[in-house]
């Protein structure tokens, strides 16, 4: 199993993200934040695709973010994504999101697993970072 | 079968809808369009959830929009749906946007019509406006 | 002044604003909450727009939202948000949304408010529910 | 002046860019449309940000897409962004979206630049493929 924990993507802010203050509007953070958890699942082997393919989806059940400074169209962000808990049944990430060293976001997360029927079901083995019981 | 032809709705301008520029970016525009189709087969009498629950779904196969004036956060619109055309295959709409009669917008789509599969299917005849053949 | 602390506001979910899931995407609820303190603002008399125009400007410094059951399609959902706690620098916002009276989602946010440069400014004494110092 | 007139753009369809059907919503196309208008001119060594610093606006004033497959979640798309004609007060792209070299989805816009106040102003020469009047 990888060992993988943290994962770094770059982001180019796009113009429909941003607002009439100028500023990347804040509900695009939430978005980052789950193409992070995409990025940092792919470079540990493995695939949400496929995951969702096979019935299990991962939903956000909590989640929260801290705005420091504000990001602006075509700014080149660099987010970090890490797991900081994976249990039997919670999966929880952090999340920094920096401009050229530049702390500006940071954010947590915790998700479960549920089949299609919408019945929560055990984190999947795959993800790294289950915490032996 | 009901001969309603055409809707108006309400529309109030969000801010995350809005970009650097200050205005709506236009890119909104087309989800507006869509929030008309839900509501016209709505005043019609009909449902596009429950269509979508008995499997088939209205995919969108070309679609425009010419913009004439910009709107900005907390406009309130009016965005007029009509029926243009409907064929066994196929259901054209129109659509103009106004603000205080100022005519800002307008757009025009055709849509099909698919099963789960993603196969073709004939517009169901819930759909007013469907030509004899 | 108004002493309108609290507002409901009904929002029908978009087919845009769902995912692959058949919910509601998370996102959109940070998108909903802001519509919220528009609308809240609108009914003490207050107008976000106009203050925006006078170059002071509300920003999220902190939000969160815990879900408890998911939203989809054409739900209509009722939004209700509180003023929380007014201070000289801080304004928070709580969040509830139901669909037929049963809660879905809880929110909390933390605005300060800045002018053109970006500078931290008093919120200012037309938001009700500013404590007296 | 830079001579290229093409660029071409990878992109990752993102969950939240899906809808209930499974499918990339078809609204993200024009936000595609649109980041691919800003790296092609990047690649011909402009930056629109720079251009809106200096007061100029580039607004869509037509745009249209015609759909022939849906792209989906985590499908990595391939933009084309072509300059297809400019004239002194126009500038047209033309699009064309590829997934494996399948060819989903093609369009074209019109833009037009105005100034700060929203007047029209001649297309900047720093834009190639100005037609000599």
């Amino acid at each position: 199993m990888s060992t993988i924990l943290q994962h770094d993507l770059d982001i180019r802010v796009r113009y429909a993200e941003t607002d009439a203050m100028g500023f990347l509007h804040h509900s695009n953070y939430f978005v980052f934040f789950e193409m992070g958890r995409t990025e940092l699942f792919r470079a540990q082997g493995g695939s949400y695709r496929v995951m969702e393919e096979q019935g299990l989806f991962l939903v956000v059940v909590k989640i929260e973010c801290h705005f420091k400074a504000p990001a602006r169209y075509d700014d080149l962000l660099t987010l970090t994504t890490k797991i900081a808990r994976v249990t039997p049944v919670k999966l929880e990430h952090e999340y920094e999101i920096r401009r050229n060293g530049e702390l500006l976001t940071t954010g947590r997360s915790t998700l479960a697993c549920i089949d299609r029927n919408g019945r929560v079901q055990r984190i999947p083995e795959v993800i790294p970072g289950l915490e032996s019981e």
